[in-house]
C-alpha cells in the first residue's frame, strides 16, 4: 500500500477499498512505455535546468536498467503498489536512491497516464498492422495456390454466379486493408503528447513539451491542458477499428466454416487447426474459426465499455477513466493473436476441387448472363429479366437442365435467342464474358492479385 | 498440450493455435464446480452398475483430494492441459491411475461445461445476493443514524421538494431489492441438471440423470439434449441482472460524488475511502465512487459480449461458446467488490448537518404545497399551478422569499389564501403534510425504514 | 407549442428547442394507456372527494370519448403539444371545458409517464407471449408433419450423431418458452402502481393509491416515491428479455437459412416467404428469415440504449428518461412482427425427404455408439474413444464406411467386439439406442412432443 | 406490392411477409440519392451506347421531374412499393413509359443500394461537420464574453486548479474539431463508387464504371465487386465517429447542467432552453441539455445495431444489410439536431460572475504552485507534495485560510519558504504564473482563442 501523496490525510486507506481501487495488476502491461516516458521527461528537466545535470544522469541510468529488466521480461509488478507509475517510482528509488523523487517534477499521474497510453496505442497498431499485412499475404496464398478455382457467388447463401476463389479471397483482403487504414488514423490520433499538462491547468515550472515530443518521436504537443487529461478518443477510435476488424475476421470465419461443412465440401482444414470430441470419434471441428467468430463478442464489449465509461463525465481527469485500459489491453490482445494463428490456418487451406468444380458448373448461376444477352440485343432489362426468369421456372418444373433445352424452345420465350447462347453455360465463359472493372473477370483478377503481391512484400 | 481426443488424428495441433484455443487460463475459476460435478457422476455411475462400487470408490477418493486442493487454495492449474476438465482428469490419473479414465463414461465436455457454468452461476449469485444485502444494511446505517434530516429531493438536479434524507436512502433500497429479485430469477433459470445431454443426443447408456440432480441439489434435469448443450440464457439473464445493478451503483455513486462536491457539501466521504492527488496537496478525491461508477462500462460491455457470441450460431454446440466465460467471471467478480467496498464506504459517511439544513430551507421547494391549498381550497389544478407560478416569478424579481410576503400581496394572486399559508413555508411543515403512501411523510418514513432493518435482520 | 407550466417563465421556449424537447411524434403510441389512466385516476379523485362526483362524471364523459377515438385508430395526435399527455388535456378542454383543467390535480407528469409505461408494457407483454405461444405452436406443425424423419445432429456445424427432426425443433420450443418465462417476470416487475409519487414526494391531497391499483389491476403500489418516478427496471428487464428471445430467433433463422441452402437442402421455404433478385432470375432467396435475423442487432441496441441512458443519473427524475420509449416501442414491435412472420413461415416448411435421409446415414455419426459399445463391455471411455478414432482413421485412409469393414478387422482395433456391431450402422438404431432422459429417443420426443401439444393448445 | 422480379415464382409474397420485408418507411430517405444515382447511371449508358441517346434523354427527363419533386418536398412514398428504387421506377415508368424498364440495366439493386447510401453519408456528413462548426462557433461566444472570467478547474469533481472559463471552453472546441476530422475520413471511406458491381461478380455489358465515378463526383471506383455490394464499413465507421461526438456532447452537457445548479452556480441557462414542471411551479429545467445527454444512449445503441447485424455474415450481399439503414438515419438526425439546438442554448449562457469569483478564490486550489514553489527551490517534487500536504491538513484543523497563516508558521514546515509566497493565493496570480504551452496562462488561452475565431470564420 505505498502512495504518491499523503500529508493531507490522517489516516491509511481503506484495504479493501486500497485493492478495489488498485490497477497494477492491469496497467503493468504499461511498464515499457512508463519508463521510456520517464526518460525522455527527465532528459526535458535536465535541458531546462529544472534539474541538474548529474540528477537526471542518476535518475537515468537507474531508469535504463529497470527498462532493461522489462524488456527482458524480468520485471515482476508488486501489488503493494497501486499502480504501475508507483512501482516503477519504487524500484528507481532503490536503485539511485533519493534523487529518484525528482522525477515526478512537473508531472502528474494525470498527463502522465495520457502519455503511456498513446504509447502503448502507437506502439501496438504498429503490431497489429504488421499482423494485418501478414494475413493479407496469407490469404494470397490459397489465392495464387488454386487461381483459376471458380466456386459459386453466393447471395443470401444462395448461389447467385460463378466467380473465381481468388476473387473472392482478394475481396477479404481489400476489406482487411480498409482495417489498415482505420487503425493508422487512430494512431494518428494517438500522436499527441500530452505531457505537460500537468494535473489539468499546466505547469508554473519553464519545461519544454517540443522538447519531450521530440524525443518520443511526437508529431505535436496536446494543444489544451484541460483537454489533454481527460479525453480518450484515441482509445475509443482504436477500439472501434478493432470492432469492424473483428467483425470482418468473423465474416471470413463464417465463410470457411460453410466451405469445410461436409455439405459445402469445399475446403478442407488442416488437421493441425482442428479439434476433436471427448465423446464422438470421428470429429473434426473448426474450433479456431469458431473462437476468432466467438470472440468478436469481446471485442465489441470492449468498445461499449469505454463508451459507457466516458459518457457524462464532466472535465477534467476522473477516476473513471482508470477502467479505459482493461478493456483496451484486451482488444489488441485478442485482434492480435486472432489475426496470427488465422494467417497460419490460411496457408494450410486445400480446395477440394472435384467438389468445388461441380458445384461452379450449375446452370442457374449463368442466367444473369442470359439477360445480359438478351438486353444487349435490345430487350429492356426489366422484360429480360422476366422472360429468363419464365425459362428458369420451365426448367425447374421439367426438371431440365438450361443447356438441354432447345433453341426452338428458348425462342418459346424470346425469338431474339439465337444458337450463340448454348456457349453461356459454362462458369469458365461466365466470367470471362464479364467486362466491368472490379468484376470477377480473369484479366482483371490476375492483375489484381499482381497488384496486392507487390504491394504486400515484404 | 494434452487433449481428450485422438485416434482420428493424424498430427498434432499448431502450437498457436493449441495456446489460442486453451481456456485454462480462463476457467480454472470452475475447478471446484469441476470436481463437485464429477463426484455426484461417479456416485451415478456406480449407483446404475455403469462402473463398479470399488472403481467408484477409489475415483472418489481422488476427486476429494483435489477438492481438497482446490477449497485450501493449493491447487495450480497447469497451462499443458487445454483446459480445467483435462487438467483434473490429468490430476486424477496421477492420484488414482488408470480407473480415473472411467470417470468421462457417458458424458461429454459439451453437458461438463454446461453444468460447471450453472453451478459457478447458482454459487455465484447467493454470495451477490448476500452482498447486496450487506449494502442494503449499511445505506440503512446513516438513514438511522440521521434520520430526521431533510434534504433538497432533485429533479433534474434541481430543487424539487424537501425530503427525508433517509425517504432518498431507502429508495436506493428499493432499487437493490429488485436487483435481488432478478437475480433469484436468474439463478432458477441456472438451475436445471444438463449432464446427460452427451455431446447433443444423449446417450445408450443407463444413466440416472435425476439422481444427479439430486445429487447436486437442482430442482429438475434439461428436457431436451440439444438445448442442454447449445443454451446459455442462464448466463446472459445473470449478466443482464448484474447490469442493472451497475447501473444502479452507478446512479447511487454519482449522488455521492454530487453530495461530496464542495459545492453540494451535503456528506463528506471517509478519508479511508478517499485517494490525494500526486500534484495538488489539498486533494481529497471519491475515487472509489468514481470506480464503482466508471466499472459500469465494463458490466454492460460484458453482456453485449456474450449477446453478441450468441447471435446467429447454429445448433447445437458450438466453439463459440467457450467465450462465455471471461465477461460473466468479470461481471461476477466486478459486481461483487463493487458492492462489497460500497457498504464498507456508506458505514462511514458523516452528514454536513449544518449545510444540509441551509439548503432544505430553500421555500421555493414548498410551492407545490402552496398548489395543494389552493387544489383543496377547490381551485383547479392548472389554475393554482399558474397562480403560484406567477407568485415565484414576482419573488425572484423581487428577490424576496415567500415567507417575506404580505398576505394581502399574496391575495392579490388569489384570493383563497389565507393566513395559515405561513406555516407551510418549512421543510418539516413541507413533509409532515404529505399524506399520500410511499411519500415522504415522516411516520411513513419511520415504518419503511423499521419494515426493512426488520427484513434485513441477520 | 402548448405547455403545462407557465407563471414563473417571462418567454416562451425557443422554438427549435421545442422541437427538439417534444415527444408527441413517439409517445402517441402511449395515449390509448393515459386515457385509461386517467380514468382511473378520476374516479379516485371523486371517491376521496378531491373533486366532486359531478365534475367527474363531466370529465370522465370527456375521457371515454376520446378512448373511443383511439381505439377507433380516428385519434389523431397534434404535433402543437410537446407530448401525449398535453395533447389528450387540450382535447378533453375541448369536449368537456374548464372542468378538465382539474384532471391534473394530485399528479405529476413525472408520476402519470410512469403509469403510461407500465400499463403499455404489460400490455405488450400479453401480446409478445401470445405470439411466442403461436410461434412454438407453428414449429411442432412441421415436427408433427415429419415426426420420423431423422436428420443430422451438428456440432461446430459438422454431423455429430443422428437425431430426429422434431427433437431439433422441441429444443426451439424449450427456448422460446425460456423467454415466455423471462417475460412474465418483467411483467410482474411492470406490476406496480406508481401514481400518487406525484413529483418525487408524495402529496398532501388525501389521494386512495390502493384504488387506483385495483382499479387498474395492478397487485401492488410503489413503496417509495423517489424510487417511483426515476426507475425504468422493468423497461431494461423487458428489452433484455426480448433481446435473448432475438438472439433465440437469430438461432433459428440462421439453422432455417442453413437447411434451406443448395449445399444442404434439407428443407424448401414456400416462395411466398422468398424473394428473387432484379438481376439474377433464377433466385430464390430466404430474406424473410435474414431480415429477423438481421434485426437482432436493432433488439440489442435497444437494450444498450437505455442502460447507458440510465447510467449515472442522479435521483429522482431526469428529462433523459424520456429516451426509454423510442427503444422499447421499437423492440417491441421489431420482435412481435418477426414472430408473427416467421410463425407463418414454418408452417409452410417442407422437408426434402430424400436430400435428408440420405445425410443421416452416415455411418460415422454412428461412432459413439460404438464408443459405448466398448464401455458396456468395461472399456474405460477415453480408451474406447481412441479406439474407435482408430477406427475412423483407417476408415478414412481407406475410404471405406464403418460397416464395410470386417468383423476381423474390427476385432484388430479391439477383441471386445462382436458380430452385433454392426446393427449400429443405422441412424434408426442409433436414436433408438439412446435411454437417457431427455434423448432423442423416439419414444420421448413423441412424448415430449404430446406434452407441448397439450399445454400448447388454445 | 410491386416487386422488381417474377418469372420464377408460381404464387406471390404472404402479405405479412412483404409488410416486414418492406423498408420504404425508413429508404424513402434516400430519395434523393437514388435519383442523382440514377441520372449518373443513365448517362453513363448512353455514352457507352448501351441505351440510345434518345432513350436516355426520356428517361433522363423523367428522372429530374422526380428529383424536383423531391427536393421541393412534394413527393409521397407510396407503402405498395417494398422499397424507394422501386417506388422511384413506378414513377418513372408514369412519367416516360415503358422506356423506364431500360434504367435498370447492368444494374442489380445490391450495387444501387450500396451507391445510395454512400452518396447520403457523404452528404450528410457535410452537414454535420457545418453544425459542429456551428457549435464550435457558439462555444467561442460565452468564451469572448467571459474571456477573463476565472473558474474552478475540476477533477474528480473535487476543485484542483484555477483555470479561465475559456480555457475550460476552449477544450470543447478541440474535442469537437477531432469529430470533425473523424467524421472526414468516415466521408472518405464513403468515397468509393460501387455502381458497376452488379449482383455480386460485375458485368457483361460494356459500361463505364469511371464515368460514374466522376458524375457523381467521386474519387475512385470500389476495386472488388464482391466486397462492393457486401461492405458496410462507411456506415459503422459513420455511426462510430458519431457515437464519440454524442459522448462529447454528453460531457459537455454534464458540465452544464452543474454548472446551472443552484448549488454550483456558475452559469444561467436562458428560459427559452429551460422547462417548468406540471406541479412544481418554481420549477426551471435544463431539459434541453438532459435530452441530449439522454440521447447519447440511442448513438450508441445504433452503433451496436449495425455491428451485431454484420457479425458472421458470409460474402456477398446478404438481405440483413437492409437493417443498416434506419441505425445510420436515426444517428445522423439526433446528432443534428442536438448540435443545432445546443449551439443556440451556448449564445444565451450567462455567467453568474460573483459566484464564480467566491469560488475561484478557494486558496487550496493555490497549494500546486506552493509545490512548485518548492520545487523551484530545489526541494524534491515527492518532498514538496508532502510538506504542502501537511500545510494543508493544519488548515484544516485550525479552520484556516493558507493566506491567514504567518511566514514564521509556512517556515515551520519548511525553511525554503520566503515572504514572495503570499503573493501566490490569488487564483489571478496561479493562471498569470502557468508557463507551459497548452496551459490556462491568459496569454495562451487568449492567442487559442484567436486562433480558434480566425479558423472559424465563416
Amino acid at each position: 500500500m505505498e502512495k504518491m501523496w499523503g500529508g493531507r490525510f490522517t489516516k491509511p486507506m481503506d484495504p479493501k477499498a486500497f485493492e478495489f481501487s488498485s490497477s497494477i495488476g492491469v496497467d503493468q502491461k504499461l511498464a515499457r512505455y512508463d519508463v521510456e516516458g520517464s526518460i525522455a521527461h527527465v532528459k526535458m528537466l535536465a535541458k531546462t535546468n529544472i534539474i541538474s545535470r548529474d540528477e537526471s544522469d542518476r535518475i537515468l541510468k537507474g531508469l535504463k536498467e529497470i527498462l532493461a529488466l522489462i524488456t527482458s521480461g524480468r520485471f515482476k509488478p508488486d501489488t503493494k503498489y497501486e499502480d504501475i507509475h508507483t512501482n516503477v517510482q519504487a524500484l528507481l528509488e532503490k536503485k539511485v536512491g533519493k534523487v529518484a523523487k525528482m522525477l515526478h517534477t512537473a508531472r502528474s499521474r494525470n498527463d502522465q497516464i495520457a502519455l503511456d497510453t498513446r504509447l502503448y496505442v502507437r506502439g501496438e497498431i504498429k503490431n497489429i498492422i504488421s499482423s494485418i499485412t501478414g494475413l493479407q499475404r496469407a490469404i494470397l496464398d490459397p489465392g495464387k495456390r488454386y487461381s483459376q478455382v471458380i466456386i459459386p457467388g453466393y447471395t443470401h447463401l444462395q448461389p447467385g454466379q460463378p466467380v473465381l476463389l481468388c476473387h473472392h479471397l482478394l475481396a477479404y483482403v481489400e476489406m482487411l486493408e480498409r482495417d489498415n487504414w482505420r487503425l493508422i488514423q487512430a494512431s494518428q490520433r494517438a500522436d499527441e503528447m500530452p505531457l505537460g499538462a500537468g494535473a489539468l491547468a499546466g505547469t508554473t515550472l519553464p519545461i519544454d513539451r517540443e522538447y519531450v515530443a521530440k524525443l518520443l518521436k511526437f508529431s505535436k504537443v496536446s494543444a489544451n491542458s484541460i483537454d489533454a487529461v481527460s479525453e480518450r478518443d484515441f482509445i475509443i477510435e482504436t477500439l472501434s477499428s478493432l470492432a469492424i476488424l473483428a467483425m470482418h475476421l468473423s465474416r471470413i470465419c463464417e465463410d470457411l466454416i460453410l466451405w469445410s461443412t461436409q455439405e459445402f465440401g469445399f475446403i478442407t482444414i488442416d488437421e493441425s487447426f482442428c479439434t476433436g470430441s471427448s465423446l464422438m470419434p470421428q470429429k473434426k471441428n473448426p474450433d479456431i474459426l469458431e473462437l476468432i467468430r466467438g470472440k468478436t463478442g469481446k471485442v465489441y464489449g470492449n468498445l461499449i465499455s469505454v463508451l459507457v465509461m466516458m459518457k457524462s463525465l464532466p472535465l477534467a481527469y476522473n477516476r473513471d477513466l482508470q477502467e479505459d485500459k482493461e478493456p483496451l489491453f484486451n482488444s489488441i490482445e485478442t485482434v492480435a493473436s486472432s489475426l496470427e494463428v488465422l494467417a497460419r490456418l490460411f496457408k494450410g487451406i486445400k480446395v477440394n476441387l472435384k467438389k468445388v468444380m461441380e458445384e461452379a458448373k450449375d446452370e442457374l448461376m449463368m442466367t444473369t448472363d442470359l439477360v445480359e444477352y438478351l438486353i444487349k440485343k435490345k430487350v429492356a432489362s426489366s422484360q429480360a429479366q422476366l422472360i429468363v426468369g419464365k425459362i428458369v421456372r420451365y426448367c425447374l418444373d421439367k426438371k431440365r437442365k438450361l443447356s438441354e433445352l432447345s433453341l426452338k424452345e428458348m425462342k418459346s420465350f424470346s425469338n431474339r435467342f439465337e444458337s450463340d447462347i448454348f456457349e453461356l453455360f459454362s462458369p469458365q465463359a461466365s466470367i470471362k464474358a464479364k467486362r466491368s472493372s472490379g468484376s470477377t473477370n480473369p484479366v482483371q483478377v490476375k492483375a489484381a492479385l499482381a497488384r496486392w503481391q507487390r504491394k504486400l512484400k515484404r
